[in-house]
């Protein structure tokens, strides 16, 4: 089963391999860095030619009403809103991950004043406990931050807000959102998690699962491109007892009013703050529209399937290499990383040889497993690059233990 | 000195007239309007192609270095610099100007924690006085609101911060930011200012003028396209005491080192917060660049010119019209705006005939007059297509009272 034929014969055999001529994949390249930026959808290509000639260039200011700017960062949440398992009017897309965990946090501060504690995870993405720290001095909160085996049980009558990312970001462990939202809940806390390294790969039932708070990246698995505008998800009876810290016209009743009081809109358009990056909106967009059709349960068959050929091709041919991600796919996300004292000069002739992972400070190796645009053989092919690298002890070269040289 | 030949012959001997090439205007309509969303720049069409196809395409996530996306923010704010007047090091580009005034406001509040007011203008552009209410709330202090004129005897021994906005933008009143900037200074305060209708045509010389805090818009004067991320300006004495309260790991000092603590960049960088829209951000560098080799000064000049065509010809030919943009050049920015009953249907008539502007609830007509890409023809033709309007009574049609319709 780990043959290349056989991975061959599974790309054939799989339903969803159609999906994969919606991308450009770089020639030449085995592209397993799409949960840190996914690939370019084929029709982002020429929507951005014509968001820019036809409705920037030519409609100009009349394409705010006219070509739907006005409207896009509610209808590309309620695109994303199918993903992750929430209602159309719950998601929103509006600035950035960091930006967007300020407005939840702070706001979710008011609805239990007497409960000081804001609860996270130590390792956490750091930017979440950045900005965590600075929302919690501002919300008259402390910041509490435990290790992850003890979040559970930090739960108490003084917690208001916990904050944890679903996915990790270096191992892939995953949280049980369910079981997870419904403890803090039991402890009179709301849930506020950073959905970044799982939506658009990793099961979402937002609804199902009792979620109330949620934010998440677009550039990752949403191909959205660099720097793609976040989303933020407000489970909806929450909606009406938020008010945003940031108070920005977008986010205000009747934001042409040009009053000088502030009247927040109702539901989730409250969220909004400034003109949104119109350019950077519609390709997002795109990007949340190359999953149309898409099964995403389907979606994670076929992830897990790709991790465990991973795993069993790596543990086979490298077996040097420590996977340090979870193996139950329970437990995991859509990447897989491994530690390696040398995993900086590994990264690197990897991507000297075409295969483009992350590397993750001190000693970690990380491949993104992206079902909708990558198939068995690419990973097969992965792997025994990465094998011969190892075989022949060549990332001992000078060259790739150069910070910022070879990428 | 007002007929259509005086009008040509100023165009065909204007020095700044060749910048005008620079741009697409689109055909057969007179786009004053600029003052809202900026034309496209031709170089900007070629560069988003490159932008998506080859840097996020082909190269995908090697470009945060080698195509400099990381540095973007950075090397944007130093071009900026040069047209307000200040040290490259001063200005950087990030989120939207609402999200930038909450960081400023709020960082500022701890400049002086004894003094408890945050005073601004009633009608100062809404997003404004509303991003104020909720920094101020967190930030313990006070938004107090007074008049215009009565802004200066408001500042007292109790006054943080004075935010204003230096061209109003609705008449285009201006302040004179070394003289108020100075009186705040002297009554122990420090002033922020929003240049959203100034960066790009009206003289800014913030440091010479002792500026401290500013703000700015991407997509109007500056051509950056719909949303395009705004701009901040800190003097560099300030930098190091502020810190910003959005807390993201791009303003981190060492973001790629994933720690849980958060130390700020040094300088200006620390108000950075999440991944920027490299998209939008390509554009607003295309349109910073379309005033490569501009002298800010000459186009000012040209901006007057503009003006007090605009204003000898609406009051020869459209008497009915009552201009409310102040007469004195110092005194107002680079839009003229006129008082009438029945100014939304007005403009609906104009966008009939091909003449762009903006309507400004309850009666105001507001015209952007771009000095980098209007000639004097355009300003003659638009108020004749306006004096027949007027004349024939054309603007009382029906359908040019329908909201939403026309435009």
């Amino acid at each position: 089963m780990t043959s290349l034929e056989a991975a061959r014969a599974r790309d054939a055999a799989d339903p969803l391999r159609h999906y994969r001529d919606r991308f450009f994949l770089p020639l030449g390249t085995i592209y397993l860095d799409g949960n840190s930026l996914g690939v370019l959808p084929k029709a982002t290509v020429e929507r951005q030619r014509k968001v820019v000639a036809e409705e920037w260039g030519s409609e100009l200011i009349r394409s705010w009403n006219s070509r739907g700017w006005i409207d896009a960062p509610a209808r590309i949440g309620a695109k994303i809103a199918r993903l992750i398992g929430a209602q159309p009017h719950e998601v929103i897309v509006a600035d950035s991950v960091s930006v967007n965990l300020f407005k939840l946090i702070v706001a979710a501060a008011a609805l239990s004043p007497d409960r000081p504690q804001i609860l996270s995870e130590g390792g956490n993405f750091h930017t979440d406990l950045h900005i965590a720290s600075g929302a919690a001095e501002l919300a008259g909160k402390r910041l509490d931050v435990v290790e992850r085996a003890a979040v559970r049980d930090a739960l108490s009558g003084e917690t208001n807000l916990l904050l944890l990312t679903h996915v990790h970001f270096k191992a892939g462990y995953r949280f049980d959102i369910k079981e997870v939202t419904a403890r803090a809940k039991a402890a009179g806390a709301v849930t506020l998690w950073d959905l970044s390294h799982s939506a658009g790969a990793v099961p979402l039932h937002l609804n199902r699962d009792g979620a109330e708070l949620a934010v998440g990246c677009g550039y990752k698995y949403l191909n959205g491109g660099p720097g793609a505008p976040a989303f933020l998800y407000v489970a909806e009876h929450l909606q009406e007892r938020l008010i945003p810290p940031l108070r920005g016209w977008m986010g205000h009743a009747a934001p042409f009013d040009f009053t000088d009081y502030y009247v927040p809109a109702p539901g989730i358009a409250r969220f909004l703050v400034g003109t949104p990056p119109i350019l950077s909106l519609s390709a997002l967009e795109s990007g949340v529209e190359s999953f149309d059709g898409v099964d995403m349960d389907a979606l994670w068959v076929k992830s897990v399937q790709l991790f465990d050929l991973f795993a069993a091709l790596a543990s086979e041919r490298c077996p040097e290499l420590q996977c340090i991600s979870p193996a139950e796919p329970e437990q995991r996300g859509s990447h897989i990383s491994f530690r390696h004292p040398h995993a900086f000069e590994i990264c690197q002739a990897l991507i000297d040889a075409g295969v483009i992972g992350d590397f993750r400070a001190p000693d970690v190796i990380r491949f993104g497993l992206t079902p909708l645009y990558l198939g068995f053989e690419d990973i097969w092919q992965a792997v025994d690059r990465m094998a011969d690298i190892l075989d022949s002890r060549r990332w001992r070269e000078p060259r790739f233990a150069v910070r910022g040289k070879v990428t």
